[in-house]
């Protein structure tokens, strides 16, 4: 998620500890566990020619893979938004077993699951799973929170996302190459992130997250209809927060009125981390702040 | 380019006939000629779990690879706007040399020179080069020509390009899921391609070509400052028709114009193809248009 935050290493150098990691192929036959760092797709698979395809991407704890349900449903409704058939939601909590079962890093630890187009001149789409360790910068953001700069967008996002349906979105395509881009940017600003805004100071969402405000016990997050990602992470905080006693709203407002927040973060499912810095303003630390983290851990 | 027209095919069903192709690796040991369907990318590779990669697409007639100087010169761009060490142009050249040595396929077939960012974590930057024969369709649009609807972009194409570089407009990455998605949507109408349009009706670019328009002797097309891709093939097309006697201009026009044109063409590395059909209504056979074609084809 964050990885690409760890690599502005000069050209040529990269670091030599391999680290743990699995993938499993969805196949016909089944899944099948397979050595995760020879080659395993084909030059011409239009996941790479074209960043034609679909993922998810969410932790595992313990064994257990974290909202796994909602992770298979929303790969089913990028798969319909791109017209791409992707395997069943049996084959993939199968090859999610095996790369469990095959893990052998440490407990806590990220799985994807992609599908792509396949090869161009016609042929399967290519189903895996990854699992890998996570980027020790998820870590450090958990703990210490992100310095974040707001980045036009355009105002795209805020047209009726249902009347475009060429453009994708809200899909979870493997075409992230923006969404890495303006993570570069933001370190190279001095930031960790950043969230893209419309030409008016509308709030849409962060390169790989979403975000959540506080103000007093109301919890507001952007709605999905924007043409955003539907967040899996704020879809569970939202009836935990509830049943704790906070109004949660899902509804469009502007960066000014991130600045009058008690609280700001960044959800995604490998973090749920603090806004600590906003286009250069220190922002209050929210009283809530624990109690929302656990919130969002349990949720 | 177009493969994705053919590919409307039933789930589980495609093309069992194996057509020409070449895959040639860029390495430290100089290029290699590697089994073209055969796995290649590993499953950890960011060119696929992130589309993050640029590339270029081109033809090789007869031996020898068209524009090459230029294709270089806007991948070397697209890698600088995406903070990416690509192969110098040194051993792109060799590596074009060797896939067109290994080609057994027709005499006219394209190129792709693919570079991604490598492995999530930490790696090398994967560089090839991948040689296919021309998808049928890019035959037919030849011969036949387009019929084209016009799909909005959103207005983002119109801000200043040149101030929102997290956006990558102008660069050429891999991440072209929402260029395939508009090219499904335009056979989904029953159209052949689309051209992206502004909120206002501006006109952009097609997902995989260029806007060119003519208006008696002047030919016009969107100028790369609103944040379109530079078109090699008008770029090199603009000479050659001043010099037989047209006036050429870059300028911003709308979706109405093209209705007074006398002649609307999609200019890409692979064809250029005439609009005989856009939005539904029947458009006039430029005079110009064998003109045009011989002239694109011959600069």
């Amino acid at each position: 998620m964050a990885r690409e935050m760890e690599r502005t290493v000069p050209a040529g150098v990269w670091p030599m500890d391999e680290r743990a990691a699995v993938v499993v192929q969805l196949g016909p036959g089944g899944p099948a566990v397979v050595p995760p760092r020879q080659p395993f797709l084909r030059a011409d698979d239009v996941g790479v020619l074209r960043g034609d395809g679909v993922f998810e991407h969410f932790l595992v704890r313990a064994g257990q893979p974290r909202h796994l349900d909602e992770h298979l449903a929303r790969l089913a409704r990028s798969a319909v938004m791109t017209d791409l058939v992707v395997p069943g939601e049996a084959a993939w909590r199968a090859a999610v077993q095996a790369a469990i079962g095959a893990w052998t890093g440490p407990e806590e630890w990220a799985v994807r699951l992609v599908s792509t187009r396949g090869p161009e001149d016609g042929g399967p789409p290519t189903s895996y799973v990854h699992g890998h360790e996570l980027d020790p910068a998820v870590l450090r953001h958990r703990r210490q929170g992100l310095a974040v700069v707001t980045v036009e967008r355009g105002p795209v996002l805020g047209a009726a996302a249902a009347g475009t349906p060429w453009l994708l979105l809200g899909a979870k395509t493997l075409s992230y190459a923006v969404n890495m881009a303006v993570k570069r940017w933001a370190l190279a600003q001095g930031a960790d992130d950043a969230i893209f805004v419309g030409a008016d100071g509308e709030v849409f969402e962060a390169g790989t997250s979403a975000v959540v405000a506080a103000f007093g016990r109301r919890l507001v997050s952007p709605p999905p209809s924007i043409g955003i990602l539907d967040s899996i992470t704020v879809a569970r905080l939202a009836p935990a927060a509830v049943a704790a006693g906070w109004a949660v709203e899902r509804r469009r407002f502007h960066v000014a009125d991130l600045f009058a927040a008690d609280g700001l973060w960044l959800s995604s499912s490998l973090r749920f981390a603090r806004v600590h810095t906003l286009d250069g303003k220190a922002l209050p630390l929210a009283p809530a702040h624990e109690e929302l983290t656990t919130l969002a851990n349990a949720s």
